[in-house]
């Protein structure tokens, strides 16, 4: 029994509802709203309606929003008490190595699994699945009281995968209409398996793709080998230069900005028990990657990086082609921390990069979104209320955490409309997002639910 | 006029014949004979029995030999004089991207450009247009006279773009049957345009792919980033250490039997008029990628190389994908001269990537061919007797000249069969062989076929 009267309805409500709630996920993922291929744009604006028509069928005044890329879904629902918008992302990564897959990506299916049910499919954790707990909690409370605990704004986007390109116009925008008492995130993920978390400190994102031309066509690497100069080469140079010895990345100016994290939380993390040999052991590895003398929760949390997302060039198909390749590209990434200018590091690594290339090869540079960290506001009440509704929920105590991944909406909410955000998520460790078999537990759907109902009950006491 | 009176006749019948030769030719390009790509290994089989069943029609006892990879082609005919081998190759490169392709690549057709007129498709030039150029002479000769001039052995390979698998194997068990007092090999090219040539050096090749795995699953870069090695980073910093700084190679001993060239070959190579720039100019480059203080004529045809004919990792698609890659590799080669052993090479290459994978990712190789260098034996009568021909048929007197390209076959004669071979092709710089919209000058094939028709009245006179 809870102490508020209007909750324990409405979880029994959940509990009964789980079936439904599970074959309305199942309906989502099956729309392939990459949103990264642009061949897979109908399907990004399938996905889209489906959310209008699920918002409006529980009374909330929903909408699918043009934009220049993907659309926007709003929707507003509720009155009184504390404005909270609620964001999430209804686009998916893309699904190759495809054969990589046991099944089909878009043919969701709940399995039985040694640690206990998931749901598997691209999309299942990364974001649907995460966006959907929100929604159900909306539905059980709707359906159970005939209204919404307090006013809510729904606000999915179409376009996280890809960078959001829209986000910031679109806030400015609407900036009135979108803007809450506080924004609720579902995009991040459990401490471990008992542990609920909330996300305090966020890694910003800055994406680069670099392509190199040498000879204006691809050569007979007998004919023209020693003599014309290779891209890949190039590239490699340029790749290999990114890292010193110590791990340290080389850009000039790069760790502008990183601040050292405080004792304080560096005692909370040495507290959370984390096991570093069994996160690597887990993908097979034993060597930390990052800098010299950091600690594996340092590198994921707390430090910025340069990892190369994918490199290309050449004949890369079965056998052998003695080809001297044209051009060479390569995907980097960079993962920001503290108040590092993702601005600044793009031009400070395209004048490191131009710099490197020989006088008759080119490069050229395409950005992929640049996003600066966040840091939220802990010091807001609704934190510590919303840390107590989740720990009621889980069977040990919720933990303030720092998360690698990259949530830029976060640091928009705070910049364009000056709100500040909570990340709150269910995703796990092993939920294999952006590679193939991804999965969401069912007990991170069907606690994910109960644990946005409980939070909507103490925000709104 | 020709000394020989046999000649002239067998001159006029290949002018009369040229276009039905041509139509011939375009039969044979119509066949999809890639050897490095199973898919089209039907089609393979496809043009070696085109080609026993043109060869019978001439009279040849010609058979398709099954090895253990992909048949070779066998034919004899004519007797008396001096035994002469001819070898060329009927399978072709792949074709990708076939997107700079202007048309299907395995559509052939005569076209005018502003050089006159040229046959396009894959092995226009590489080597079905070549290798028919002898048949056709053979064809005339046979035509005119009723028998060939002299003993002749015909000797297709359909695997020398997939690093003959199964050559010397088929040297060995056949070497009775195919030793010649000389072979001829059809795989080369004119000095220039007016300039016909006998390559008398000839590179080798050693092919390697790489394959680094770090973590044993593709991550998510924001999970790990920064904590798990990423087998891209580890590639690039392989790739970037084998040349130095002045373009020389780093795999130690890698320069062993690697000889500088006479004083004599110099001044000869110096009064050809090569012109680097213009050769640079034309793939659109201008500064020389080898080894400092080396000519450029030194780069391509007298010093060995390092080359990266391909890279792949991670997501290469469209858009960005935030993965942290578990594998990435590459396609490396080496071009080798003198007595570089491909062999040693290859161990050493090995043990020198093996040093530079970090504890906790591994490293898989695959080789693709390890083909020693050729020098000729131009002291053989036959090369000055062949050069005169040559210089009969074209504007300007023939040159003895190196290759940057590798033909192994020429030196498993050697090895094999103790047989010496004398090299001689008709292809140009730009026919783009290996690349998208290959051609072969008409006057090449025309020209071509001519020359052989002079070769073989001037060693069988």
């Amino acid at each position: 029994m809870s102490d508020d009267p209007r909750l324990d309805p409405v979880l029994a409500r959940i509990d009964a509802d789980l079936g439904d709630a599970v074959e309305r996920l199942k309906s989502l993922l099956r729309i392939p709203s990459i949103s990264t291929d642009s061949d897979y744009d109908g399907h990004v604006e399938t996905a889209a309606d489906w959310l209008v028509a699920d918002l409006a069928s529980m009374g909330f005044e929903a909408a699918k929003r043009p934009t220049t890329g993907h659309p926007m879904v709003t929707g507003h629902g509720g009155e009184g008490g504390r404005h909270l918008l609620f964001y999430g992302h209804y686009d998916v990564q893309p699904v190759d190595p495809l054969n990589l897959w046991r099944r089909d990506p878009f043919d969701p299916e709940v399995q039985e699994t040694e640690e206990g049910k998931v749901i598997r499919g691209r999309g299942a954790s990364d974001d649907k699945g995460q966006l959907m707990t929100f929604v159900e909690a909306c539905r059980a409370w709707k359906t159970v009281h005939g209204s919404l605990p307090s006013r809510l704004t729904i606000f999915f986007e179409g376009e996280e995968e890809s960078g959001s390109p829209s986000l910031i116009p679109f806030l400015r925008e609407n900036a009135d209409e979108l803007r809450a008492d506080l924004a609720l995130i579902c995009d991040t993920g459990l401490f471990d398996h008992d542990t609920p978390a909330i996300t305090t400190m966020l890694r910003g994102l800055l994406g680069e793709e670099i392509t190199i031309t040498g000879p204006d066509k691809d050569l007979h690497s007998g004919m023209y080998g020693g003599a014309a100069m290779n891209p890949v080469r190039v590239l490699a140079k340029i790749l290999a230069s990114l890292h010193d010895e110590s791990g340290r990345i080389t850009v000039p100016g790069f760790y502008d900005g990183v601040p050292e994290i405080s004792d304080e939380m560096r005692a909370q993390w040495d507290g959370l028990g984390f096991n570093a040999s069994a996160f690597l052991g887990d993908v097979g590895l034993s060597v930390p990657a990052g800098e010299e003398g950091r600690s594996v929760l340092e590198m994921i949390w707390a430090r910025p990086t340069c990892e190369f997302n994918g490199i290309t060039g050449g004949y890369t198909g079965k056998g052998f082609k003695t080809v001297l390749p044209s051009k060479a590209s390569a995907k980097v990434s960079f993962r920001l921390v503290g108040t590092q200018d993702p601005l600044k590091i793009r031009e400070s690594f395209r004048a490191m990069v131009r710099e490197m290339v020989p006088a008759d090869c080119s490069v050229e540079f395409h950005g992929h979104g640049a996003g600066p960290a966040s840091v939220m506001a802990t010091d807001d009440p609704a934190f510590e209320i919303a840390r107590q509704a989740l720990s009621d929920e889980w069977p040990k105590e919720a933990a303030f955490i720092g998360s690698g991944g990259s949530i830029p909406v976060a640091g928009y909410f705070k910049t364009e409309l000056g709100m500040d955000s909570m990340l709150i998520g269910f995703g796990k460790d092993d939920d294999l997002i952006h590679s193939p078999n991804e999965k969401y537990d069912l007990r991170s759907f069907h606690k994910g639910i109960r644990s946005w109902a409980r939070i909507l009950a103490a925000l709104s006491a």
